[in-house]
């Protein structure tokens, strides 16, 4: 008897996991010493931690063996501090905000409920809809990547339970304005998750609006401005009532003892996260002067390149055997086939980024 | 508007959470220095992490702003060497084993189904099966806490997705015969789940069922004789195609890039496994021996201890007062309300218990 029939069939709907391919994997396939690859395809810290998070995680090493606190009491207590949030509309997640968004589905999600995702956005919104058995309604962002509110409006259900806004967004970079937040948050049935993983490169937040609305949940990371992504950190910033909805359901001690410490050293290094925040400002205008497209604008830590007529997939080929990974958006549903986003580098990174995008285009 | 009716509810049958006392809150509340609280209360490894492991932390420090690999391919790899099971059998999860069965959860669970429980067990699953609109069907262990098969088979029904088997069985530590996992495995509608969380300090094993039933999954982690509780790692063994459907719905990037570079290093010191499961056998002898109470016969890295008729929670009270904190069963889903479970420690620490349970017997 095979017991395949028990999967649920909304996960049959999710891609087959594909294994991506590792900095190494790609050296060897190219032939280049692994350190010598430039790797912009992740939206990581270029800079690399902070050296305050890299001591307090060799300091904690020897605690490897004891189990955190439960829900991340430290974190969400420096947290508090640096949002400006009160403790109680704040809770930490591990696996990174994706950790968050899993723990928001189950507390909200049965099967037939609809998730509506304005495309092209960040994939894992879709991935966890379908796991909790919801329907992802796609609508299409504008020709310039913003959301377009009658859309969502007009796809809007007695079924829906959660709207995604990315801002600023993945891929394109731009930010949602608020008035279109709260328009949505007005007309919804369901939460607005604004997803504000690169909220500290940008000019505004929209957390504020957790004060004014009973349904807005803001998302956010350590893995982008704090340098953290391999620790898989992020935290929710939400109304007082929701916390305590979502902690009965949140898995337990969710956040490693590791990440913890780090994170809290990260928060408390302001000079590591300003110069992080500068060298972004600053490359992201001289990629935008110098890379011979279309560079959208972004308030992120990464530009998108429209390479049209080029295929993006064509193009990051080429880049790979210069050594240089970006990512091709092909993958992002609704982004079409020519789109590239790359991470904005240290001056030396982004200078061979221009001069490499300017030998490939005239292949 | 409020959005509180948007919450399933299926949650708001789960217990409000409520945060845990640290070392520190006790330490404050009793008056000791918080290194002189003997914390037996979580089965941590009372050795620490392997010193590999801590070098190994220390050495991916610099590396923290770096994603890990989405499937923590190089962990598999380790496993598949310390477990004789190929690659394709293993699934490496975070936070912990409880990521593990939240992945789990969501691939087979649709509201209404049910998740069986021999109780008194570990806690989560319950928790776990809640939160995925599942409803827990306890049924009650037996007067040695050995799982009732018959009564696993009454209550099977066309709904039923999982039974879980906890063996060695969080508190009781006794393990569960392998004809009563073949038995189960056979009649079940659902999946067999086998907690070896503890498995390290056992006589056996029933991981191998896995080559033999297309519905068996081993959960383990690395919290326990690993001494990486702080990281939440774990992993499961389980049949090939269930790893394919797996992965598509788990969280990508479940295992932190630093519990990827410790938890390899502590699979290779053997030499600190070794010590530790040894300090483990000899220290649950001596604790059965001088414990001047009922001890259940344990193979895990812990005993459970019956104060009848005393209650646990005064006992566990007055063996703070002292700086011990063990764990009190009540909160154990049909454990009654004189059970104590004690974490096995060092040679010191087991003195001091047998001493302080004297003492406190006799108040």
């Amino acid at each position: 008897m095979s017991r395949r029939d028990l999967i649920k069939e909304e996960i049959l709907s999710i891609g087959e996991y594909v294994p991506g391919r590792s900095t190494n994997d790609i050296a060897h396939m190219y032939g280049f010493d692994p350190n010598s690859i430039i790797k912009l395809g992740s939206n990581e810290n270029v800079l690399g931690p902070s050296p305050m998070a890299v001591e307090a995680l060799i300091n904690h090493a020897p605690q490897m063996s004891v189990y955190p606190s439960a829900d991340a009491s430290e974190m969400v207590n420096a947290l508090s501090e640096y949002t400006g949030f009160p403790a109680h509309n704040i809770a930490a997640s591990g696996p990174g905000m994706d950790g968050l968004i899993d723990g928001l589905m189950r507390l909200i999600v049965t099967r037939g409920n609809e998730i509506i995702i304005p495309a092209p956005t960040f994939a894992y919104y879709e991935i966890a809809a379908r796991a909790n058995g919801a329907v992802p309604v796609h609508i299409k962002r504008d020709e310039n990547y913003a959301v377009d509110v009658e859309a969502v409006k007009n796809a809007e259900s007695s079924h829906t339970r959660m709207v995604f806004l990315c801002s600023p967004n993945n891929p394109s970079g731009n930010i949602i304005p608020e008035e279109d937040v709260r328009a949505i948050a007005e007309f919804t049935h369901g939460f607005v998750f604004v997803d504000e993983a690169y909220v500290e490169f940008a000019d505004s937040s929209l957390a504020h609006l957790v004060n004014k609305y009973d349904n807005i949940i803001v998302g956010r990371t350590f893995s982008k401005a704090f340098g953290l992504a391999g620790l898989r950190i992020g935290y929710g910033i939400m109304p007082q009532w929701l916390k305590l909805e979502y902690m009965r359901a949140a898995t337990p001690f969710n956040v490693s003892g590791a990440a913890i410490a780090a994170g809290v050293a990260a928060l408390s290094d302001k000079e590591h996260l300003t110069k992080s925040i500068e060298l972004v400002r600053e490359g992201r205008v001289f990629l935008k002067e110098h890379i011979p497209f279309k560079v959208h604008d972004s308030q992120a830590n990464f530009v998108m390149v429209d390479v049209a007529p080029l295929k993006a997939r064509d193009f990051c080929e080429s880049l790979l055997t210069k050594g240089l990974i970006v990512r091709d958006c092909t993958s992002f549903f609704g982004a079409g086939n020519s789109l590239i986003r790359v991470t904005v580098g240290t001056k030396e990174q982004n200078k061979r980024v221009v001069e490499w995008f300017n030998e490939i285009k005239d292949l």
